[in-house]
């Protein structure tokens, strides 16, 4: 990605926290992080992030969704001081389209990426509007999507390391690079 | 607590909640927490408190406090499966005055509630506006006063086990006891 294009998905970004009345310091709003998971196409599969905290136990972000974007499937898998990470989301702005392992629910609102549809295979389908939520606990596949107003998440979970996340998808690096 | 003082202090809390733009379920709201203390000044000594989720690792809240309400001091020493709770504590509306373990501030802008002064030692002060935030570890005394508004502050904390904390009042009961 480039850093126009960082700048401009920034800009979207700040504006969903702003519809979700997410009160952020400036700071906070500089070193807003957008992943583009390597895949070259942000608006489509991508996730903007703000980490609040990340301590050894306990972190805490806000997740902002461009209208239809996918974070793409992936799992935590035990580490060398945990069984793996444990992630609650709970939705504050929009609606969110959550698949995890578990039986295929019939007539699903949302697909994956178009091209990318052999990149994911979990398919029960959890829908959260604001003030719900849900937790993931380690090891268990899920990708999400948000609706057409985009959305904005919280997520409380165990401490991140996200160069331990397995993507279904082989070509995902997870660490930005910006050209 | 009397049943009608609680559904007074739930109704002036939910008031914050909604200044604070958090979006709760009715379920949340019908199982808000008013914590007392067991000191029956429920305006001057108090909490209340929503919890999102409370697993084995995680434990995130929302908290909200009445213009100039204080949660006591107490601190969260070790436990059977960790070192005591560790929580961070992000300020999403009014004012908070934090005190922590320290050396204590000149001029501080807040005292402890009148007549109970003997019961509070730490002086260190923090004070968080919406968007800042302070993480206090395990076995660190502190406790939090709000200004003239009132105050919401979300907490990310370790699992949350009310009964192991340490109040520095030994009159204080934590778990509310309904008249
Ligand atoms: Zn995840
Ligand atoms: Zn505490």
């Amino acid at each position: 990605m480039n850093l126009q294009d960082y700048e401009k998905i920034k800009a979207k970004s700040l504006i969903l926290f702003d519809k979700a009345n997410i009160i952020l310091t400036e700071e906070e709003k500089k070193d807003l992080e957008v992943a583009d998971f390597g895949l070259n196409k942000i608006e489509d599969t991508g996730l903007q992030l703000i980490t609040y905290v990340n301590t050894d136990l306990v972190c805490a972000k806000e997740l902002a969704l461009l209208p239809y974007q996918t974070c793409p499937e992936h799992k935590h898998p035990k580490r060398d001081f945990d069984d793996g990470k444990e992630e609650t989301f709970r939705c504050r702005y929009g609606t969110v389209y959550l698949y995890v392992e578990g039986e295929e629910t019939k007539n699903r609102r949302m697909n994956p990426p178009q091209g990318d549809e052999e990149y994911y295979t979990a398919f029960n389908e959890i829908i959260l509007q604001p003030g719900e939520q849900y937790t993931i606990y380690p090891n268990t596949l899920h990708w999400f999507k948000s609706g057409s107003e985009g959305a904005v998440v919280s997520e409380f979970s165990t401490r991140s390391t996200d160069d331990s996340d397995l993507f279904t998808d082989p070509r995902i690096k997870r660490i930005l690079e910006l050209k």
